[in-house]
């Protein structure tokens, strides 16, 4: 079955590996070690793994917000199950666990930007289509 | 004309009052250097207050997120113009303000959550629509 566990910095290559099945970067150039300290140093990002036989087949990240007002609010970033173990309920237990950890940190609301298609998946946690994502690419 | 400017401590009770127009929260109980500090220490949130006539009539914010490859993304949040300054541009003004900090910041790009009949508002600034928003109550 599938186990979860906090993101280690020895994952990195791995769940680098297994982004590109999300968006396919270039990061040849990049360091490892500055992507890791960059991550863990300068965001509220909450990251997890999910290990199958041995292997890290899932990834996702809550980042915290703490709201102006005093809320604390979660955002799910880079969701990605690997297509060699799809069908298996994995992404439906990987949110599930992203949102416990963002209940633990006292959120009062996770949020999560996906394609359309996407609604039926993340309507198993419970999540509800609450208005448009609009983006502007900036480099 | 409107100017804007790093948010102070000494706007948090005008902007809490500004915001009401956006989401309505009883914040009696809570305590305005509480929030500060929470909001200040905690997140990686930019925010800028927009005056006119000495007044502050617009907020928003951005909160930058270093992903685990090494880009760094932003998010709008909490986005208000006062009502009785409606007409005259302020939003738009606000927005290309928010996103200047982004790249300031190394965004590549930035995301925002809003209701369907914002889009060509946001659209003013480039925004395209790029998926579903999609949300879950914790609290």
């Amino acid at each position: 079955m599938i186990k979860f566990r906090t993101l280690e910095k020895n994952d990195l290559e791995e769940v680098f590996n297994l982004l590109q099945q999300l968006t396919e970067i270039d990061y040849s150039d990049r360091n490892l070690g500055e992507c890791w300290n960059s991550f863990i140093g300068n965001t509220s990002s909450n990251s997890i793994v999910g290990l199958y036989k041995g292997k890290i087949v899932a990834y996702g990240s809550i980042v915290i917000e703490n709201k102006i007002r005093g809320e604390v609010a979660g955002h799910i970033e880079d969701i990605v199950v690997d297509k060699i173990v799809r069908g298996k309920n994995i992404g439906v237990k990987l949110i599930k666990e992203l949102v416990k950890i963002g209940k633990s940190k006292g959120c009062y609301r996770v949020t999560l930007l996906c394609k359309e298609d996407l609604a039926e998946f993340y309507n198993k946690n419970n999540f509800k289509v609450g208005g448009i994502a609009m983006k502007v690419f900036t480099k």
